[in-house]
């Protein structure tokens, strides 16, 4: 495998294998042992979607020293979790919507990690064995809502809330990643995987000493620093090292 | 419809009606028009699932005046919601885990709504015709971790931390209903939903303003005063009117 895409032509949802811009059905189970067709499907009239549908997304805060000191909270002693709504998701090239335009609203770039068989109680040394693969994705933020409500779900769970994709790359190692973000081509976060506090293994070993991850379960694995707004006709890309970018404009 | 629940026989999985303790499998589709068989299904080797298996379970705070004020919080504006991870439901009849056993950890009894059609922006004079039906609830809590975290996501969502049916009950007054939590017999949770701050369809509206609700999603609507620590080997039972009881024993 490589870089594995979810699409939509018509009534149509299937996955590929994305190859130099061509896409090579795949036939069998993502989680198990799929294969891929020799010839390309024609690309006409396909579109690209969220490449899973998990049972949850898991965010992870102030895991990048730089972000937890631009906020001004200090850097926690665990790996500190909660919930976005899986009807946030949003794919490559779809736009978000500000629910408040007078509220703060802020882009946040996150390396995602896909959950790749049922895990509970894993350890940090077995836990690439449970991940698929990575993607691009962000954590868009009603700063506004967040300081009132204290509870960081509502703020993150707005629909179109979760850029994600576009594609799983199975083949990458996630702590060796340059990480950033550009505004209308302007780059405002700028960092590298390797700054995480708890790296990707550490996280989904944490993490599945609470809870059972699924295949296709989400985690958000935090933003490096340069948070900021965002505002109607932005155009936002996530780049990240070894995967395609996830470009979304604003409503 | 009335009393509807979900019932596992060796692989199969099926819905039925339940009346006077027997089951009447239903046809089609839960959230369409399903029909019920007219002779009750053998119960030999029958158990009770959660009656839904939602893509979110969203939960309500301080939704009780009485419960604001144990806590020593004030009564919120507008709801106060999170998300739980579904990978934490129980069925009636399973066993609660305590996974810190050295932390305070707390039963809390709710009415959960369960979301019968997709919602997006709805009024609350709309809202009943969104809902499927209701069932009796718990939001089990680690209070060490609800205030080390800060966020109440990790600390409600272990697995078997939300008890969930066992049926659904689709005639019913949700505002006119007495809400009890007995632990070992001794009733420790007293309170009417009357109390609720914010109704089931204020609920619905409020929550379908920022995200799609989808058919099979749960609202925990808050819970009422008298919460209190668990212990291996309690049986905790949620009596709501209306409703068969929700029970589960302690690991």
């Amino acid at each position: 495998m490589a870089a594995i895409g979810r699409f939509q032509r018509g009534e149509e949802v299937f996955y590929a294998k994305v190859v130099e811009g061509e896409l090579y059905r795949m036939q069998g189970d993502l989680f198990g042992s799929p294969s891929f067709e020799r010839k390309p499907t024609p690309m006409k009239g396909v579109r690209t979607l969220v490449p899973v549908t998990p049972s949850k997304v898991i965010a992870v805060g102030l895991n990048y020293a730089d972000h937890a000191r631009e906020t001004g909270k200090s850097v926690p002693r665990e790996p500190l979790f909660w919930f976005k709504a899986p009807s946030s998701l949003l794919p490559d090239g779809g736009k978000i919507e500000i629910p408040f335009p007078e509220h703060r609203t802020d882009y946040e770039a996150e390396l995602a990690i896909i959950i790749g068989r049922r895990a509970r109680n894993v350890t940090p040394s077995a836990a690439s064995r449970y991940i698929l693969g990575y993607t691009a994705a962000q954590d868009i933020t009603d700063r506004t809502l967040q300081a009132s409500d204290g509870q960081w779900g509502r703020c993150k769970s707005f629909d179109t809330f979760t850029p994600l994709g576009p594609y799983i790359e199975t083949k990458l190692d996630p702590q060796d990643l340059t990480i950033q973000l550009f505004q209308n081509g302007q780059l405002r976060q700028n960092s590298h995987t390797s700054q995480m506090i708890f790296n990707c293994f550490q996280l989904v070993s944490f993490i599945s000493t609470h809870l059972t991850l699924l295949p296709g379960d989400v985690i958000l694995t935090g933003t490096p620093a340069g948070i900021g707004p965002i505002q109607s006709g932005d155009r936002l890309e996530v780049r990240i090292q070894g995967l395609a970018p996830l470009i979304n404009t604003v409503k």
